[in-house]
């Protein structure tokens, strides 16, 4: 098991750059003043396909030699790294095979296809979706990209905190949300070479608190039901993103799903962007922990902007 | 009836840029690409208060002399421009008073108040708010900031497309919105003078069509029961507002609510920003006149982010 280093987050940088857009960070002024700190949000809102998954997505199929990529790349997603991977591998003009569960939503299969992925569907259950997986690669020999417990996919999630950096210096922490860990392990290995100093902090619903569970119990523990607002932050960590969140990161803060809304709907009111759910939970994060943060300088990574505008949350906290 | 030059608004924006936010300009390859044309939004949603009118609003206080300025500015506004008059009254520190009709929405009414205005209500009829507003007058010998229809106000919001046009050269097309006109009479004051060539093209609800009617019959005609969702444009042209539209703006282009919503949508999906109905309003005339816009670049002044979350209207077209 390859651990990601330093250097290599660079060199994943220096591959993706030309791929990805390089985001702006945002501050307002209003939220600073109501919670008494200084936040940067690093806007992978705004990213291709509307997520940092992008990045890592991007930098495995760069990764792979020309004869691995002519067969193609695979996974098993319903999510952003389905959408991710199906752009980054069109990019390079390879393909790539898509498992989903056949009751996904309408408007994920559309991306997808939108972006040229190949579509495998299955029944709606982790096994299916795993055997669906097997059957795709033995026949094309396709490689399979996870979604985040992967050493060139942390490398690429790496990046976004590398670009918040070096826009914004003199941070006192930096957070992200956690899911599977692919952002956050990522983020922690670039930040604790850089500036040990600096306290890397993350975020998770209390309702999937497998991250904070194995973090404080120093074993992995996987997560059950998780029943979330926050659909990006349901899968549980993976070994490797859980060696070095165990190793790298400072503190893992649980939070409501009330917290959650409010802090997605501070974003939408008061800085004007589209934030999904998972976005949100570092901010819910600082509002239910000011002591913790009064006149900090935070750099935040904003996950991702995909929502169904014809299903929000506001009104229902 | 003074009207606004070219050095007014260069004068004007040196008078404000140190108050007001530069926003950003954004570009959208996945929209581009859907209609053949080139857009650049002007982010006016970012701007404080989240909405072009601060701009105007700043101007006019700001144009104050120090004896009027210390009896205060007076409006009756329900919507962004009673806040813009606020915040930007208390950026000089001086006082706003504010005629509001008392059915306003309780979020506008908080906002004009968090800004430190001053709030009148009075019965929700424009004679009402009229009758109000002379009251007020009286009383504390403040100056009337009108929202559009003076002198100050048009030259401020016409410092929006200087912006533009120093980020993005070589536009063939600048469009806003047109409601009372304080934008679009700026923005072509500004245009025409540097590029008599570039075409100044307003887009209009055909629910309320005013403009579009007063500038093809060639008299000003008030808007008759608006019923649009572009709460920004439910407002009739001034008289001075409509003579620099009637000679500077090229043409009037009116859009279904249908287009209106689509298009805010669009940006919502696309774009990870918010804008309210208003905004989308030049968006929805390019999708419903492809013909005209074909491969042409195309500045668009996207003017508010100031939407009810509670009440979108996405799912109801």
């Amino acid at each position: 098991m390859r651990i990601p280093e330093y250097d290599d987050i660079v060199s994943a940088h220096e591959r993706i750059s030309a791929f990805v857009h390089r985001t702006p960070v945002l501050t307002c002024k209003s939220i600073d003043e109501m919670l008494g700190v200084s936040l940067f949000f690093k806007c992978e809102n705004f990213q291709k396909v509307g997520a940092f998954k992008f990045r890592g997505a991007t930098n495995a199929v760069l990764s792979l030699s020309e004869e691995a990529a002519a067969r193609g790349v695979a996974t098993h997603s319903s999510g952003n790294h389905a959408a991710a991977l199906a752009l980054a591998a069109k990019q390079r003009g390879i393909k790539a095979y898509i498992v989903m569960p056949d009751n996904s939503p309408e408007v994920k299969k559309k991306a997808v296809k939108g972006y040229g992925g190949i579509i495998t569907f299955c029944k709606p259950t982790l096994q299916a979706r795993e055997e669906a997986l097997v059957e795709v690669v033995e026949k094309t020999g396709a490689t399979v990209v996870h979604p985040y417990n992967q050493f060139e996919v942390i490398c690429g999630q790496g990046t976004a905190v590398k670009e918040l950096l070096e826009d914004c210096d003199e941070l006192d922490v930096v957070m992200t949300p956690v899911g599977g860990g692919g952002l956050l392990s990522g983020t922690a290995t670039f930040v604790k070479h850089l500036y040990p100093e600096v306290k890397v902090w993350a975020g998770e619903p209390l309702m999937a608190n497998d991250a904070w569970q194995s973090f404080n119990e120093g074993r992995l523990i996987p997560v059950v039901n998780p029943n979330t607002i926050a659909d990006g932050l349901r899968t549980s960590l993976g070994d490797l993103s859980y060696a070095i969140i165990r190793d790298k990161v400072d503190r893992i803060f649980t939070v409501s799903e009330k917290s959650i809304v409010k802090a997605m709907r501070m974003m939408w009111e008061r800085m004007k962007i589209i934030v999904e759910p998972s976005s949100a939970v570092p901010l819910a994060a600082i509002m239910e922990n000011p002591g913790c943060f009064y006149q900090k300088k935070v750099g935040i990574i904003l996950t991702g902007g995909n929502v169904d505008l014809d299903h929000l949350p506001f009104g229902c906290y």
